[in-house]
Order: C-alpha cells, then structure tokens, then sequence
C-alpha cells in the first residue's frame, strides 16, 4: 500500500495501470514513456471485491497514487471475468497480442476506465482461458516473437506464440493443488505447515526426476511421498520440497508432450515460484531466458495504454 | 448399529471379526464355519477413537453383539497403524497372504484380542503401505492365486499376486483427492456439492477417455474441466461425473502402464465406487470379475481366525 513518491521533475502522469487479480491490487501511475511514478498494492482481489464492489476500492487505490482525476486508467485480469466488475469478453485464439487492447470494454464511470479482455481457447476437446497473463506476454514479446513462455502460478500458463500471436495454449492447475493438497489431504501430515518449497534441495529434484520417469503417475507418487516418511525413507521436513517437485515436474512433464521440446523457453518469472520453475525446467533441457513476471504486467499495460490513448499523452 | 438377532439353533459364536478403518467400524459375530450371526456397525473409526480410546468403544460394540466373553476378537485395518490402538507392525512384500496371521499382535486385554498386521513395500523407489486390504486379499483368493487385484476405495491399490504371495503393489489417492480438489479448489464451482457420480453417465466416460488419451494430462485435465463450462461447453451438473472420470481413468491409466494389462482383473467392490470402477476397467479392455469387498474382509478375518485359534473352536 506504500505509494513511491514521485521524484521533483519526472515526467508527469499519463495513465494508471492495473493489474486486478484474484486475491490482489497492484496500480502503477504512469509515465507516458512506461516509467513508475507511484505505486499502490493491496490485498483486494476480485474475491473481495464481489462483495464489497470494484468502484470504492479503486477510487481509494487512485488517491494513494495521488492519481490526477483527468488522466485514464486501464485495468487487466480478473476484474474483466463475469464475477468481476465489467465482463470484457475474452479474445479466442488464435489472436494477436497487440490486438488486445481492442477488446478493452470501458467501464460506465466519470473517469476514461477500460478493461482489458482475456483469451479463450474455445475448441471443445481442449478448452481453457487466461486472464491477466495475456497482458503480461504483451509487455514481454516483440511484436514479430515465436516460441514457447511458461508463466508459473495457481493456474500455470503453457503458451506457444507465432509470429506475435498466441495460437495454443494450456493451464496447469499446479499452484492451487500444491496447496489444497497439502493443506486439506492425508498429505497435512507429511508436509510442514505453512511450509515454503526451498529452491533447490534433493526432495525437490527427486520430485521432479520422479514426475518425469513417470509421467502418469501423479497419484500413486502422492502417496507414496507419506507412505515413504511411514517407512523411513524420508521426514517430514523433505514433504513440502518433495510435494512441489511432483506437481511442477508433472506440469513439466505434460508440457513438453503437449507443446514439444523446443530449445529456448521463455519464462515469466515471479518470486520462490519462479526459482523453483527456472531449476526444474532447466533439469528438463530448456535453455531459459527469464523475465519479471510483474515488469511485463506493466509493460504490458503500457503498451495497450499507447495503443488507446498514445495520440492523447 | 443394528444388531442382527441370531436365530435359535444357529451355529455357536466362535470369535468376533471386526474391520476398524479410518473412520468406520464394522464387527461381525461369527461362527467357527464363517458364518456371521450378528453384526454391529459404526462410525468410531481410528480417528475418534484416538481421542475417545479403542478399548471402550469394542467393549460397546461387543455388548451390542451379545459376544459370549469367552470368545476372541480378531481385528483388521486402521486399529493397527502407529496411531491406532497397538502397532501391528508390517509385514514386508514379498508376503504369503496365508501367512498374515503370524504377524498378529495381541492386545493387553483380559480377552484374547488381536490384530493383524498390515502390508508394507519397503523400497526406497516405490514405498507403499496397506492396513485392511491385505485382510480383504486373503478373504477372497485361493492360496494357489496369480494375477492383479484391483481395490477401489479413498485410497484405491492395485496388487499383484503370484502363488498366494503379495509381490508389489501401488496405492492411488484417488477417492481422497476427488472429494479435496471438489470441495476446496476452484473446481468447487464446476461440480454439484454433495454429488455422487453417476456410473455411466456421457461426462464419466469423456472423463475417463480424456486420461486415457493424454496419460500426463491430469492437472490440465482439471482446469479444463472448469474452462469447459465458462465457455459453454459443458454444464455445471457434468462437472461431478466428469471429474470422477478423469481421476478413475488417470489411476486405470498408470496402474496399466505399472503392471501390464493381463487380460484378467479382479475388482473387489463396494457400492457406488464399485460400479464406477467396473464401467472404467471394462472400457480399458479388462475381463473383470467382481467380489464384495465387505464380505472379502470377513471372510479374511475367518482365514485368519481359523489359522490362529482353529483348533479351540
């Protein structure tokens, strides 16, 4: 929530930039260059704000950022879905990314606010959306880029681009069953609580070398990762490192199935999350090249920005 | 907890059978030649009776099952973990079912009461432990058994058999993570609460072909699974069938690739979970034949039963 305080002579406003999750806020003032004059982060995700409303908590957010009242704002992620404030309809694939902010729906308010969509992938036999993450390979690729991203999170993001445009993409659902898992299973007793995945211990390379050895086997390792500590072949202080080597090396594992093995991998990279990825997918043989996954929301945000008010700026 | 009245001239009580799992209890009153002339059933499984002890609660079901003092008590499952009553403790694959009486551990307890152990695969690569079915193995092959046995359940194992000896075996968590990811994920949304798949349902046999098709794909499969109703592919009452379906499947689908696919499968079942399994083996190709999984259990405790105190009754 600590807004930075903009430095004498920098350049002034030019837009807000928001990336709306689930669970959290985080508004940028902007530059019309893309630079950060200010900053403003909270925990009122969509979740919250479905009961308490989108208005008020934004309006607070723009007051942190000492937002002046005549510049826009322009919102990605979840804000956009059908629970969110707007419904901005996703984009199907394939789709351009630089075509985003053509979706964007305009919210009925005072101020210039627009919503960014998200994209589907509307084929019956492998259905599946984003929402927020397009932004964020906005902001990360050229506008001529081909190749593979990985962007990790509760929802993982598998994402092959041509020539700019997403054309197939998958989710995994790796995050969110780390810790459903490991708070609500049989496995509560095997992992520590509240316990976080150290990046590169031996429980969390063996988890993954156990995930790719064998691939279908997901269910049967999550048993056998408490029926191990029952045995003494480990204690309960390797779970947490061990569980999430299982559920990325599976992730992994599907991945490079579904999308091949292509040598470069581009990965957007956010937080222990994202060290825990860079090992794991290096293990697998890709030569990664990492990006911060909050930069490229920004960027992201900055470039749909130009494209809607650039001439304005 | 109703017991069953024995009727005039039955066979005389020999010993009392009693299935203690996690959470349930199930005693029997049984003759010397298996048959069973009461029954008492209830839901102090292992985990209450951690707190309320082990010992009052057969007193009560003892006494609900008019059990001659005289007679003992022979016990499978849970009762018998590190924290149940007393530790039985594993026998080691590779194990003669017919042997399982020998590893029986006595309670300290005026009457003869004893419990039998549970089964443990003791490698570092595939560490698996069982308590109670190893009972329901012994309760329904001959000695001179081979082939692979399939046990649906919270914690399904497969298990495969030669000449009447247990020589490996796998445990999926398969009923415990359908009932986790359809309560705390996301997927709550997706699926009906409180519903019970249905055993041959269009959404149940999709679900079980999509893991047969895509091995690796479990933790995708799961988010498509919602994304398909966002995009109005499926409804929201498919959502319970389909998931049980891809959870069955990726289970059938590993436990294939682990063990072969021997033309024969024997499956004992037990109620809904039962049908669900038969349907899904029989689409992967197997002949199945099928055993009530309760009666196996008591039929078990009899062999044992008979092993141990034979000659007294």
């Amino acid at each position: 929530m600590t807004p930075l305080t903009p430095s004498p002579g920098a350049a002034p406003a030019a837009f807000v930039a928001v990336d709306w999750g689930t669970s959290s806020f985080r508004g940028w003032l902007m530059s019309a260059e893309g630079s950060v004059l200010a900053e403003s982060r909270g925990s009122e995700g969509m979740l919250h704000c479905a009961g308490a409303g989108f208005a008020p908590v934004l309006r607070d957010h723009l007051s942190r950022l000492a937002a002046p009242e005549t510049i826009p704002v322009l919102i990605c992620g979840m804000a956009g879905a059908r629970q969110g404030w707007i419904e901005a309809p996703y984009l199907n694939t394939p789709t351009r990314l630089d075509a985003l902010h053509e979706g964007a729906v305009r919210v009925d308010a005072g101020r210039d606010i627009r919503i960014l969509p998200g994209i589907a992938q509307a084929r019956a036999d492998r259905p599946d959306v984003m929402r927020g993450e397009e932004t964020q390979l906005l902001g990360m690729i050229d506008p001529a880029f081909s190749g593979l991203v990985c962007i990790p999170g509760t929802h993982s993001k598998w994402v092959k681009i041509e020539a700019g445009a997403i054309v197939e993409f998958a989710t995994y659902m790796t995050g969110e069953l780390f810790s459903v898992i490991s708070q609500h299973s049989i496995l509560a007793y095997a992992v520590e609580a509240a316990g976080q995945p150290a990046a590169n211990s031996r429980p969390f390379r063996e988890g993954i070398a156990a995930a790719l050895a064998a691939p279908s086997g997901l269910t049967s390792s999550l048993f056998q990762l408490r029926a191990a500590q029952l045995l003494g072949f480990e204690q309960r202080g390797d779970g947490t490192d061990r569980l999430s080597g299982l559920l990325i090396g599976s992730e992994i594992s599907d991945a490079t199935v579904r999308f091949g093995r292509p040598r470069r991998l581009r990965l957007l990279r956010a937080g222990r999350l994202g060290e825990l990825y860079e090992i794991a997918v290096r293990e697998r043989g890709f030569d990664v090249s990492a990006d911060d996954a909050e930069a490229a929301s920004r960027h992201g945000l900055s470039k749909a920005a130009i494209n809607i008010w650039g001439a304005q700026f």
